[in-house]
């Protein structure tokens, strides 16, 4: 049975695209809605079988019972008081962004049920070229509701997201944007600066070990701009934790200190082999 | 025709044994014989076909007119000299070593044949169990001849690395260091130090990025220090060039200079999408 009637999705790209794309294979909801300011990207998930209807004109998606927010941060803040006005108060609304505390503060006033929501899948590429129904099987989706979330639309929320086979779990907004900033955000600011750090010249001196470590740096820009300053706080002090970590590594390199190195590589090689088993999917 | 007779490898681990099996594959050595601290590596090295025999005693490499040094650099600097009054002054001698400028210096004095390779094959995987024959098909394999390097002894170890299918470059051993602590030993220092800032109740919140961001730091620690210390100077800038790179976006982020990060992150997927054009196999 569909979970909703009419789901509306803003932002139809990679992640829009692919729980557009998982709902129809699930059987979700009976109509999908799309909404983008790219009309090539409606036409596509059109063509893929995302979407039964699309527009560049956010009035398409009145009188939808779940709306899905899937634009970078910046663009749902902007947009959220005009869509306030067009669905309806019952409607309950979901956004998927990496950064929670100030979209949940403003979406929380404006949409009586909604609830945070992030799914920990996607990757680096880009559009609704590479979204799939199957991108949230097996992995993680943070959920962030506050003491004002309504319970019945938490519930339907974390139906929905089993239903699409990821494993659900609850974080208030500022657990999320503290521990997302160290597990997400720091490791896109270092594959940044990383790349950023070697010469173009040099590039194809690299083996498979540079490409995986600055995998992330291929991530959308406008998409990480946005994440980089609505979680700024969180995200400095991860890069300030970093950089005396490895500030640490050089100084004991700098004091041809083996011993140290040799037991901190040891206990890091025994902390990197935990992910490993941490992460299915 | 196979181009050597005795092939003697010092260290029997996932490059050695590599080796000796792509040797055993494409028929380049009537015997291989393999020289490992660890009883068990031989055994193993022995059952998976890649050494005809084995001997936790040097004193085996006797008669090679190849001899294949692959321990951690440290290993190699010590046994060296103990080497040299094993193997005939005709043996050609090669190491695989990650760094290039301390071994060269040592080994070019104590073997006339001796010829710098470092073939930018494997992984963070461990051991002669890892071993594979086609490790370094299509891989990069930098050989880093001095000056008093013999023509012949480099024409013969350039062909040798062909016929295991690497492209073949040629580097100083100091501008091998300088560029491959930027390509290689820089993101390994950055692996290690970014897990080591996640703590670890945290882990369970990472997705498929910190993962390959930090896949390198289960590089084997005993070969990590010998590394990071005997390329301590470039590795030192390279740190010291990347803390910059990220100080300037740490910087940028606290800023809330949306305009800069747009166009520093536009111009690093720029770049970085480049690397996957450079990088084959």
């Amino acid at each position: 049975m569909p979970l909703f009637n009419k789901v509306a999705i803003v932002g139809t790209g990679l992640i829009g695209g692919s729980i557009a794309l998982a709902i129809k294979k699930k059987h979700l909801a009976n109509e999908i809605i799309g909404v983008s300011r790219h009309r090539k990207s409606l036409a596509l998930a059109k063509n893929k079988g995302a979407i039964d209807r699309g527009s560049v004109a956010l009035e398409i998606i009145k009188g939808a019972d779940l709306l899905v927010l899937a634009t970078p941060v910046s663009v749902i803040m902007s947009l959220a008081p005009r869509i306030s006005k067009i669905v309806s108060k019952d409607c309950i609304v979901i956004d998927v962004g990496s950064t929670k505390g100030e979209v949940s503060n403003k979406l929380g006033k404006l949409f009586p049920n909604y609830i945070g929501s992030h799914p920990l899948a996607g990757s680096e590429k880009k559009g609704i070229i590479n979204a799939g129904p199957d991108m949230f099987r097996g992995s993680l989706c943070i959920l962030t509701p506050t003491r004002n979330s309504r319970a019945k639309a938490l519930a339907k929320i974390k139906a929905f997201w089993q239903r699409l086979e990821a494993r659900v779990v609850l974080l208030t907004p500022q657990k999320h944007d503290m521990i997302l900033a160290l597990t997400s955000h720091l490791p896109h600011a270092v594959a940044f600066s990383l790349i950023d750090s070697v010469p173009k010249q040099y590039l194809r001196f690299s083996s498979t070990g540079l490409r995986d470590t600055t995998r992330l740096a291929s991530s959308d820009s406008e998409i990480w701009v946005d994440i980089l300053l609505s979680n700024r706080k969180n995200i400095i002090k991860a890069i300030e934790s970093f950089q005396n970590n490895l500030s640490k590594l050089k100084s004991a390199i700098a004091k041809k200190d083996k011993k140290k190195l040799s037991s901190t590589l040891k206990q890091i090689n025994q902390k990197r082999d935990r992910l490993n088993l941490q992460i299915i999917g």
